[in-house]
């Protein structure tokens, strides 16, 4: 059975020593400091080590049973789903109006990590469900507030997301289904979503579908879908439930991974929906969520490789296979363990580092985004929705990679079942495609983001790494091993950015063909400038005279391994980047 | 479904236009000429396309199954291998003496790219067979060979590989398995088994298992170790089958993928069994052919991706989603297709021009193949002694991420196991494991090959780089395109090479910390070489005046790719090998 330990120290570093979230002026950041959240993240981790992880390989065997319209889920499921409710996890950071505890996102999102990270496809009904309520929340009516966001906030009712359709995923102007107002002022939905997580189950009362469709006669394309609120069983004025509306799951698809989240076809035959927000605006309020349903996603690739990176530790530890080259480890034993061999050592250190690195960035991405909400601050939110296509595509494209990797130091027993180390590959190949393919994020980053506040929020950001740079590079140790390599990964960002300033005029394609290469690019430069701040953070500590001395001089030895081998993908992308359009496009698409 | 083409055309492009084959001087090679290698490639794509390809999802998703000690192969397999039999695929490059048509390698290598693409859990009946038949031709008594290689031949017996057991892979010393000889010269062999693949099965009369075990009071460790042939049923003298052996399998593994073929426990209960070759030399036999056993699974790499790149292709063409940005591409529908898009364009040009310059390494490797065996050509043997490896660890690591790539294209629809995406990739992740871990290749590069006949196999292939370029770089085009990039990249090869010389005289982990960037330094350096051979045989054909521009122009434009995009990874390689093994090992083994 795979383990699963939550990162709760490393959790405590980063919230604490790198971003010092107590001393922030972020509107309930002062009660974040080092026990409150220490208690937080240690009873969190316990649920996920101990509740969830357990039941992690058994939704991936027995995955979710549709029979006669109604969906099983995973034995176990349901008693654990309570066990979160009865907590009080799944409204950690909503507000104590619906019923929640109204801490910061940043809170939200360490539990979100160890949640996935314990048990992937069953933390996204919770997960779902918290995206459906935040759309309620900055959208609906009060009369919707009130009746919806106290069962969903407590997870006794839980969310949907109905966007795509057989014919249509990324280009939503193309959706059939239809919303026919009536005279009390609801519609009636028809037609058919696919893909859709947690479409119905067994484990809420009641579930809040979010349906994007058009009403006839509006505008053409995406200009002319609206967001609905369809719930399985209508709610009565007095709160209680009411008819079973014309809504059914037609089937739960057969994927490659999550089996214990229901994946289903809907069918909606003039179900009855009520308007979310303004008519013809639905993207706009599915935006509003994306960020952080993005981040959510983007929490997801760096939990699965953590989660494998921790099972592939325990193993190299455990396994003898071959010696030491120079000088057994274990002269007692037929062998020595696989951690002895650089390989083995190069592999973990690859994972170990982007999983400490990308733990930074998701954190002070969702610090921006407390920034931005809480302290309404429009740069905040500039910089967020920025970073927001980085952390989605870079976290779950590399995420999946050392999934990969630490199956791969399993040998042979890696591609059985039974180790579970597939099971981490097969769910974290899904976050790459999900909220917005990878290629989807990487046309966002070059195609909007870039030249998001006429480029202002992309130059602020280079700024950042240069100041800190600037402010930091007295000290000889840390300017090394991090901000030198920083510096010159930066340095191929911007040539990548000017490039495509100046070719995208000529060909929109220039930029377009490095669209992938640029979201790596950037995706390291961020993680660089997490090490570095990271390192600065272990040096003080250091300074300061900690007694735990060896925890920071892993911090740093982490690091100086990021920067040494991560970092040099830079000038790769930059050189992809640089060959422009021309190769990418030469061959007409008849002669592939 | 998948579909699957069989790639003739290109296969005859590098038989002929790139390597010349009916003017080689190899034994048997004169008798290949395009009409002749054209007739057995289209037949056998026939096969592939038709026969094996309908059959991969089924084998994906009903496996095969043990019930009272029987093993249950996916409905169509036996009548497919029925047909592979009947048509004398199995015996190609086998000798006419026990019923092969002892054609030369280099085409029996083309056959397993095609049927492995079509079906790699089938394909690998064969492909283990064929290996155990090579071990008894080499190694065999007249008596072994007369008795066990006609019906091996022929697939009416199929064969196995037993090294793995339970608490060893790689470290075969640490093996329990026991032979005790018996006065009439066979041996009873005790021991379990794990990992065997095609361990028993419905669709052969008999299995002929090769089973590495120790004999009582031989040496220690790998240096005692012997293999045994030991038959399901004991071949009688008249060549029929007489009792049941003491061998069984015990489980059949749950997998990532090839469910199709039957990974079993396999036991061995005092199962009766002889020598295969010298006593305490099992591990040389074993050896001999290691070589061929290492190209086929990395032909399974380059399969996988191509059959995978195909759906891609055919997808991107079918589904319309969103709008060229430089002109509508579809003005009449709704959208244009996925392939206008150049980050389609750019994931597409990833696979396509990995897969043609493998197959072109592939086949290049099995010539030397070739000129080693027929030709007794020492160089050749060294030469492709030390690529084994490359062609093995860096083909089925790039192999399957180009699987993964194919299946992003599908968007959402190819994490659903329907549209076999998932299945290509879980097929392909096993390539990266068996036949010895990618791990295990990249050491035994570094560790083995590079000091080869002292350095002077690798030196004769960098000379061999060298001397192309300065023989064709007076042709311009080739020159810049190709040529140049070609030996930017040898030079960060070479630049590796002298590291690793260096450095490792200080500490050997300096090189083996860097084993797996070299393996793929290495590798993209041989790529880039049959690239630039395949441009030159192109502009050939050009000059030439062939009616045929389209193709060979697209050979062009597909090399200039690899040239542009993949490349560029060697000088990455290279800096993080510089970096050395202390970012690698700084880190205790207790803090991870």
């Amino acid at each position: 059975m795979p383990i699963y330990n939550a990162p709760t120290k490393d959790m405590q570093f980063i919230l604490h020593d790198m971003l010092n979230v107590a001393a922030s002026d972020i509107p309930g950041y002062a009660d974040l400091d080092r026990d409150f959240t220490g208690a937080i993240l240690d009873e969190a981790g316990k649920i996920a080590g101990q509740v969830l992880a357990p039941l992690n390989p058994v939704g991936d065997s027995q995955g979710c049973v549709l029979e006669n319209g109604v969906v099983r889920t995973p034995d176990g499921f349901k008693a654990a789903f309570d066990e979160v409710r009865e907590g009080g996890w799944t409204g950690l950071d909503m507000p104590e109006e619906f019923g929640g505890q109204n801490m910061p996102y940043i809170m939200g999102i360490t539990i979100t990590e160890m949640f996935s990270a314990a048990n992937m496809a069953f933390a996204m009904y919770q997960g779902l469900t918290h995206g459906a309520a935040s759309a309620i929340l900055v959208h609906g009516s009060d009369q919707q507030k009130a009746t919806y966001l106290p069962k969903m906030v407590s997870c006794e009712w839980t969310g949907t997301m109905n966007l795509t359709e057989p014919h249509c995923g990324t280009d939503l102007g193309l959706m059939r289904t239809r919303a026919e107002p009536q005279d009390d002022g609801s519609f009636r939905i028809s037609g058919q979503k696919i893909f859709i997580s947690a479409g119905e189950h067994d484990m809420a009362d009641n579930i809040v579908h979010l349906v994007l469709a058009k009403i006839p006669g509006g505008p053409e394309g995406i200009k002319g879908v609206s967001l609905f609120i369809v719930p399985k069983f209508i709610v009565n004025e007095d709160g209680s439930l009411g008819a079973r509306n014309g809504v059914s799951c037609g089937k739960i698809e057969e994927k490659m991974g999550i089996h214990g989240n229901s994946t289903c076809v809907m069918n909606y035959d003039g179900a009855t929906g009520w308007l979310l927000g303004e008519e013809h605006k639905g993207m706009r309020a599915m935006f509003t969520m994306m960020n952080e349903a993005r981040i959510g996603v983007g929490v997801q690739g760096l939990a699965q490789a953590d989660a494998a990176y921790q099972n592939a530790v325990a193993y190299a530890h455990d396994r003898l296979q071959g010696r030491d080259v120079t000088g057994d480890k274990n002269p007692d034993g037929p062998a020595d363990p696989l951690i002895v061999h650089p390989d083995i050592r190069r592999s973990l250190m690859d994972q170990k580092s982007f999983i400490e690195g990308a733990r930074a960035f998701t954190l002070w991405g969702a610090q921006l985004i407390d920034r931005a909400h809480r302290g309404k601050d429009d740069e905040a939110d500039n910089m967020i929705s920025l970073l927001t296509p980085v952390l989605k595509g870079f976290q779950t494209d590399l995420g999946f990679q050392m999934t990969i990797q630490a199956q791969q130091v399993y040998g042979g027993h890696g591609y059985i079942e039974e180790t579970g180390m597939s099971q981490f590959a097969r769910d974290a190949r899904i976050a790459m495609i999900y909220e917005g393919a990878n290629g989807v994020q990487a046309l966002d980053l070059v195609g909007r983001k870039l030249g998001l506040n006429g480029g202002k929020t992309v130059m602020a950001f280079f700024n950042l790494v240069k100041d800190f740079i600037k402010q930091n590079e007295a000290n000889e140790a840390l300017k090394k091993g991090y901000l030198d390599p920083l510096k010159a990964a930066s340095k191929d960002l911007q040539a990548a950015g000017m490039y495509f300033m100046a070719e995208a005029m000529k060909n929109p394609n220039n930029a377009l063909a490095g669209s992938n290469d640029f979201m790596h690019l950037f995706g390291h430069v961020c993680l660089g400038l997490m090490w570095a701040e990271m390192a600065k953070a272990s040096y003080s500590a250091l300074d300061a005279g900690t007694s735990d001395t060896e925890f920071y001089q892993s911090k740093l030895a982490t690091g100086r391994y990021y920067m040494a081998r991560h970092l040099p993908a830079t000038a790769m992308h930059l050189a992809r980047i640089r060959s422009g359009a021309e190769p990418v496009m030469a061959l007409e698409a008849a002669r592939f």
